[in-house]
């Protein structure tokens, strides 16, 4: 179980967190989104992603489980080749959906792990995460810290935020 | 595309093997099958398997191709864990079907891979295999050395023998 929030990022955030938390590192990631032979991953708020990085993984993400975050259940398998995964999942009858690129800048505070996104075309977000369920108010507590209120707690992933997106153009 | 024929292992071919052949190594394989979501696999003959040797694979296999052989398409893909991937494949609805016990002993001759396989519940057997598609004649080429005719290749896999042998029961 993963246990997320994500904040728009805002003026003055980063020189925050940087300030802090500790810096772990930076690195590009591709995320390629699957659609699903026979599911509505839309409707079943569920999903299935590639990711490269400096490794390779394949990860399924359950519908979220909680109205204020983006907590929801994770399942990742690191792989030694993203072609042969493109093409075993196309093979299947998974189909190749959407793709979302992004720098991101990795930190850790107080056992939570801080990502600062500059997502193409979408812009510069912040999520904080942990991997331990119980502990979702401390994720509130470090955005308030942070300046955040628990309302500006976007529920959304960045592959929704980017349909939306292209629903108004 | 692997290329691939299968006997029953007859007196006196492993013996032969073992003469002519270079002995590479043995292991036990473990084979979990799965069913599709919404395709039938008995109807389109594509099979989805985890193994687990020394290594843990995820293998797509294609319809086989050719009526004398069991070529056919086959994706493999490395991946670190073998539950993670049992919980990845059963939230996309994939369905634990069969599995497969056998010890494999594995030989090479002129550029292609001999193996005798103990199959558990099955009996034993030869599969000899080349990466090579233009080159099916090779393989029944170093069958006749074994002493097989091209009849004798089993187009079946070790699952659909399985499966008739329980159709039988």
């Amino acid at each position: 179980m993963e246990v997320e929030a994500k904040f728009k990022l805002k003026d003055g955030v980063l020189e925050k967190i940087e300030k802090i938390a500790r810096f772990l590192e930076e690195k590009e990631e591709y995320d390629l989104y699957f659609s699903h032979p026979c599911r509505d991953f839309a409707k079943t708020d569920e999903a299935l992603r590639l990711r490269v990085e400096n490794r390779i993984k394949m990860t399924y993400k359950g519908p979220k489980v909680d109205n204020e975050t983006k907590t929801r259940e994770e399942v990742n398998l690191l792989i030694d080749s993203f072609e042969n995964a493109v093409r075993l999942l196309e093979f299947l009858g998974f189909k190749k959906f959407k793709s979302i690129r992004k720098k991101r800048r990795i930190y850790e505070l107080d056992r939570a792990i801080i990502c600062v996104d500059k997502v193409e075309g979408l812009g510069d977000f912040l999520e904080i995460e942990l991997r331990v369920p119980e502990e979702k108010e401390r994720i509130f507590e470090i955005a308030r810290i942070l300046g955040y209120s628990r309302e500006e707690s976007i529920r959304l992933s960045y592959l929704e935020l980017l349909e939306r997106l292209n629903w108004k153009v």
